[in-house]
């Protein structure tokens, strides 16, 4: 039996390289939220990529110690995906041979969010997704200038050139000049620095910016910076599905593969100027 | 006034390149533990490189949404360093204007733990190291079988082929034959998928087996990797300092930029056979 692959999903891109700008087809990796519910209670949210999700929820709770072997689950299922879902769907149920052994209550520790992780803490998929408008700026910067920016990133992450372990975020003006970096070991730390910075120097919106992340694109980042107004946001490496479609409705423009003088733009290409 | 970088942390670390084993110091980027209380709660903890901390604070209340406006923070401020912690203290203190304004109680919502990516959805310090005894397993692996790794992986990976936005898991036996591998947009989620399977195919403890995984080594993937009885631990990139100090206590080797016939070994050597 053939069937797609659901770790993949086709998108829209326009490649453009020196010279020329390409509308094209591009697979992109799905993300996709997967609630875990024990006993009826939702304990987590995880933004994953759809397949083997019984076994990434097994290993959760194992990995994570709510449960301890084998006999602690009764029984573990996925109900059906949902109108408008595509895939397997996005809840499993867990139930515990003896509830009683696993006090939720007082595990229950006041975590009312994630963490800087994003979202993949929340307890439910209906928290998942923030209410932001869109955002309205007329921001746009050249493509000749985007092409720069990697390498002046590059010239400010001190520790990344010793330790090559940090993830970093950097907000640029419509001209490509720099406005502040920030490196952490967590990418979504990176960025609430950034924006925390900005917030306490009463910046807010940041309508006029555009965000450089050192990684790959996901939903939560997207989020993030649709929650401060960026208007653009730029990785070197892969936007996921769910940060593209988040993009798309935010009026954001999402750029991936920011190499060289290579881009895939994703998303609100008027943004990007010849 | 000069002082150390709060970023980065030396640690021993065997180099191995053809023909020669060298001892040495590396810079690795630190990672360590943020609390974040609001008019005492514990909210969340995060996994940060220490500096920019109260910015960090800030911009996590203000995209997780917990707080819509300057005004809405009374004060702010940072715990000093406990004993036993260097730089600056792992825990800030929100105050809030107006603490009826946010209901805390509402937004606990039996999120007991975290999330795949780990344990920076922990509510307080106390509950982010779990408890594992050390491993006790006599698994080794010649150095040349390593090398020749990475290339497996990479022909395994095969959505990563098409998008470059996936990371990977794979479990190898001692003689570098591949066990499982997954990919997710989580890296977390990957672990826990490949645990996940293990552990319903009644192969826990994982302890002649090693863990490959595709980018950065991070203390939370070591705890989980601890957690299913893995003994080595090897990445293509960095790993964190917290990473490299679980692994030590924990009897686990742990491995960074496996490259070629090149890679640094920070922990228990003694794993790799000449």
């Amino acid at each position: 039996m053939s069937r797609a692959n659901p770790k993949t999903s086709l998108r829209r891109v326009i490649r453009s390289r020196p010279g020329e700008a390409v509308a094209d087809d591009d697979h992109v990796t799905v993300e996709e939220p997967l609630e875990i519910r024990v006993d009826g209670t939702s304990v987590a949210v995880v933004m994953r990529t759809p397949g083997d999700d019984l076994d990434l929820a097994r290993g959760f709770l194992l990995t994570e110690g709510i449960v301890q072997q084998h006999s602690d689950i009764f029984e573990i299922s996925q109900c059906p995906s949902q109108e408008g879902e595509t895939g397997p769907g996005n809840v499993i149920d867990v139930l515990l041979t003896n509830p009683d052994a696993v006090d939720l209550s007082s595990l229950s520790r006041q975590v009312y969010t994630s963490s800087s992780c994003g979202i993949c803490g929340r307890a439910t998929l209906e928290s998942v997704f923030q209410q932001f408008p869109p955002i309205e700026s007329d921001f746009s910067i050249p493509g000749h200038v985007l092409y720069t920016l990697p390498q002046r990133l590059s010239e400010v992450q001190e520790t990344f050139e010793k330790t090559g372990g940090l993830h970093a975020s950097a907000l640029f003006d419509g001209e490509g000049q720099l406005i502040i970096a920030r490196e952490d070991v967590g990418r979504h730390n990176a960025l609430d620095k950034v924006i925390g910075h900005e917030w306490q120097s009463a910046h807010l919106p940041l309508s006029q910016t555009m965000l450089l992340v050192s990684g790959r694109v996901s939903f939560e980042l997207m989020q993030k910076a649709l929650c401060a107004g960026i208007p653009m946001v730029v990785g070197v490496s892969a936007p996921s599905s769910l940060a593209i479609d988040c993009a798309e409705s935010a009026n954001q423009c999402l750029i991936g593969f920011l190499r060289g003088e290579t881009m895939n733009i994703y998303t609100h290409s008027h943004r990007v100027l010849p």
